[in-house]
């Protein structure tokens, strides 16, 4: 197993040329967030990624998490790095200067954020769980539930966690069941939640769940639900910990991977009722509850990117050490490494270009949503909240199953060694594979793409940033840099797929809705693909302004070369989705359930 | 986790309607195996894998093989599985008659092998291997080996193995230093092999090792190289067993599947030398292996059909059972099961549609060997073995890359629960992600495609092919059945990618075979689409007739609704290759190593 080490010089490339750094420090209360601090920043963030988070990985996932009498025992060395986290400030890196947090911008955050899940994907879910919570909270509190939780939970001295799914309500959160019962000031919960991620351990003094549950009159269905916080301990006044609250772990999941990361049956009110508070208001709940799901997706997506990176991480290298095999195209007998054979490099380059793809659509994403946190002008900030909101889904849906596929491909590139567990490769294939799953699965986000974001401007959003697209593919066509006319036509070609499946999206969406959403899993890959053609063209014309003024040719070089075999190998896939797209749910309706 | 149900009716279809069992026992020798048989035959394998091979797949996945002082034990319950297999007489289904085989046709077996692999991988890949020495044997072996060792192989009595790879010589097998020292009318071997699968287990009383290694004054590479038959036991002149051999398993590797299949480092001559006995003729055991080679690659071919068909299944179940969330397209507020989602139909027609392409390519392939074997026309003979030489490796990649991938569909299916190793639905994908790595790396199929067979022939064989496709999508164009017409025109479009995707593989092979070998890939899964849609084409054609004649129009309507979902859905993957295709190495080798 090779180590991890941060991709720093792409990533301060996609943050500088691609989500623009620079201005977002022109942003109210970001005028510290220059590329020196992040350039700091990030270079402690690598170093505390490789130090002390990496070396965790593997033994996390044999040991895993273990449930006790007094209850979840994080792996060894979590705790300490754990511990190492919050005094380094990491966990409250974007959160609220209000509540202790260092308000650094989103982007930055979403670059540390891949680094820990690269590091660390088990570890990494932790932070990532508390951030919804926090965001829920934040959003949707009272003041004093934001005085007595927010700072801990920003500074990362208690942790959070999201209780949405019970067995019969996983997809489907209308199902939920969990009760509420008012009482004074507070309520008792009585229920239980299942696949709940760190949803108990020994690593801080507390942990605070964000519950989604019915009070005793709600109506049936989506409109009934409430969101409560109900922490692990009671908190008095004066922020010192209480009584146990009655909420346990009763049971741990045996899962295929991230075996660190504790999942786990909760069980509320098996006593005298599980104490919770309201959060927002009554019967808006699922609402609420979105606020941490777009977090929370945001972040998922940003897992795909990272455990991409890791596969291709360990891949390259074992590509670049392992002799086997002479050259076809040469008449040399000396065995060369395996990086050499053209089948090798197509699958590292596949690797390479769809993680730095990835990379740039997600840093641009996370950089949006600074602007419509911060930007002055409320205009603009709906602009960029509306950018975001559709690509959300995206995000999340098309990074993950690409992190999935390139994890595989990095089991590939090792031959036989990738199937064997102490190589490491396949810990990353069976950790990703959770990533189309939770947060929503992919069909849950092509729906969300499709039938809710789509449909709610009637593609407006969308149709903007096509236009977008257009006045890219046109740059490239007049770039003076011959290498970048085929990018140009490929952006243009894909610009042309995401429109004529826009068009087709609305159309069946007016008039057939099962249609739209039998290739709303089309559509969301074709977006994706296409999304990611959109920065690495953007990439290319950088690197070309780079190459041109003579700074650092090598890597500059490089990304035109990675851009262009993007364009020639991945961007193909937006047009067979597209044709895919276009037969809607073909015979699928034809075939009687007895016949499957 | 569900059972295994063999999918009978989908096997005869093929089997008759497409791969022509009742012509075949019009051969030679195969007049016994008439429809009549093979459906009894069939049957009692449905009920042996279901009843016997299926109940171990998850206890010897959860157990695995371990390694003892006395040597590798089997999970609980295999060894008396294996005995009921080999009294069962499915060792020998299509063995040699003259040594004990029954004889029956190479399809029948190929069906079987589909059942063994579903119902328990680990388990069948002891025949597999078995078949694979057996192969090597009757070709290669003199007629005493053959007569001391081939009828107890062919029955089962005893299993074989292919020791090939050494930990310098994976996919290149001139690389290989194991030592065979002449003594006698015997070899002495030393030497270390790894990734021996079923090295060493105590089912039966014997294992025959094929081995790979050099003689002392052997030339260097692949032209040194001799095959031995190296028994963990010496067998006497009456049969009996003799002295313990000198190779023994030192140690097994911790896999990510396939738990309950040893995967042995084998030492030979730790002591005073592994006697071995010579294959075939000395430095010619490469050309004797791949006899061998073809056998296991089609076999593992098959077990990419057989994971995908076992996934498929288990999330088809779970699919129609599991109630969440209300349909889109209605205003019922009752929750359906999720069959019933576009998108679920989507992922299982997708697993039902490949699954259905895999077994006619599969089983039509195993019924062009028993021609090429026993066609009385040599130059028939000739033709078919062409045809099977080309497409093996094309089965043996297509096939494992789309078991995987409907593996981790069914996975997807399962939502949070596919990811419990409880349900399932993972070990399928764990145990199915070896088959693109073993027996050759679908890198190394891809390169025999384009690089061995279209080379060899320069595409011959594929243009008979094309125009058999030609004559297809005619027919299908000039049938009075208007369903069929949109399959006429994909299976059209798809011939005609094979054409220009062959003619440009040419062109790149006479130029560049760096450029060819860098869309190798692409090349051999277009390849694959394409047959799978010819047979799939074939098969809508068949089901068009039956429907006509009033013959279980439910089955056969669903048939030509899945042949559509595969013209629409899955075919369109055959353009998008073309087109990665002919960007060949595309600016791959424009990266400099240092900027991977």
């Amino acid at each position: 197993m090779t180590t991890y080490i941060a991709p720093l010089r792409d990533m301060h490339f996609v943050m500088n040329e691609l989500a623009g750094l620079d201005a977002l420090s022109s942003l109210p209360a970001l005028e510290d967030a220059t590329p020196e601090l992040a350039g700091a920043v990030l270079e402690e963030a690598a170093k505390f990624a490789t130090e002390v988070l990496a070396p965790l990985n593997k033994t996390g996932d044999e040991q895993g998490a273990r449930l006790t009498r007094d209850g979840v025992v994080a792996a060894d060395g979590f705790g300490a790095a754990y511990q190492q986290f919050v005094e380094g400030g990491w966990n409250g890196l974007s959160g609220d200067p209000d509540y202790g947090g260092q308000g650094l911008p989103e982007l930055l955050h979403a670059a540390t954020v891949e680094m820990w899940n690269s590091a660390n994907m088990s570890f990494a879910l932790c932070p990532l769980l508390t951030a919804g919570a926090t965001e829920a909270l934040r959003l949707h509190g009272s003041q004093e539930l934001k005085d007595r939780y927010l700072p801990n939970l920003i500074g990362g001295e208690w942790t959070g966690t999201m209780n949405l799914t019970e067995s019969q309500a996983g997809s489907d959160l209308a199902a939920v069941r969990t009760k509420a019962v008012p009482e004074g000031d507070h309520y008792r919960l009585y229920g239980q939640k299942i696949f709940i991620t760190w949803g108990d351990h020994d690593m801080t003094g507390n942990v605070i769940h964000l519950v989604l549950a019915r009070t005793p009159d709600a109506p049936e269905g989506v409109r009934g639900i409430s969101l409560f916080l109900v922490p692990k301990f009671l908190v008095n006044a004066d922020g010192s910990l209480g009584q146990r609250n009655d909420v346990h772990c009763v049971s741990l999941e045996h899962k295929l991977g991230i075996h660190a990361s504790p999942t786990c049956v909760m069980s509320f009110g098996d006593q005298n009722g599980a104490i919770g508070y309201l959060v927002g208001q009554e019967n808006k709940g699922l609402a609420h509850m979105f606020t941490m799901m777009n977090e929370a997706r945001q972040k998922v997506g940003i897992q795909g990117l990272a455990m991409a990176e890791r596969a291709y991480q360990q891949a390259r290298e074992y590509a670049k050490e392992r002799i086997q095999g002479k050259p076809a195209a040469s008449k040399s007998s000396t065995a060369v490494a395996i990086i050499q054979h053209p089948d090798v490099r197509r699958m590292l380059l596949t690797m390479k270009a769809q993680v730095e793809a990835m990379r740039g659509f997600a840093y641009v994403m996370a950089a949006n949503a600074d602007y419509a946190h911060r930007h002055p002008d409320a205009g603009e900030r709906n602009r960029y909240q509306t950018r975001v909101d559709l690509l959300i889904p995206v995000l999340k849906g098309w990074c993950t199953e690409l992190g999935q596929e390139i994890a595989s491909l990095g089991v590939q590139v090792h031959g036989g060694m990738g199937y064997i567990e102490e190589t490491g490769a396949c810990q990353y294939l069976r950790d990703a594979r959770i990533s189309t799953i939770y947060e929503g699965t992919t069909g849950i986000q092509a729906a969300d793409l499709a039938g809710r974001k789509l449909a709610a401007d009637q593609g407006a959003a969308m149709a903007e940033l096509i236009a977008e697209m257009r006045e890219l593919a046109l740059e490239l066509e007049r770039s003076t840099d011959t290498r970048l006319f085929p990018v140009g036509a490929a952006v243009a070609t894909g610009m042309q797929a995401l429109e004529d499946a826009t068009g087709w999206m609305l159309r069946a969406l007016a008039k057939a809705v099962d249609e739209a959403l039998a290739s709303s899993f089309d559509y969301l890959m074709l977006t994706g693909y296409v999304c990611g053609g959109w920065q690495m063209a953007r990439a290319a014309l950088a690197a070309s302004r780079k190459c041109a003024a003579g700074e650092d040719p090598a890597f500059h070089e490089a990304k035109i070369a990675t851009v262009r075999f993007y364009a020639d190998k991945i961007l193909p896939k937006a047009n067979s989705h597209l044709e895919m797209l276009r037969s809607g749910a073909s015979s699928a309706s034809d075939i009687a359930i007895e016949q499957f």
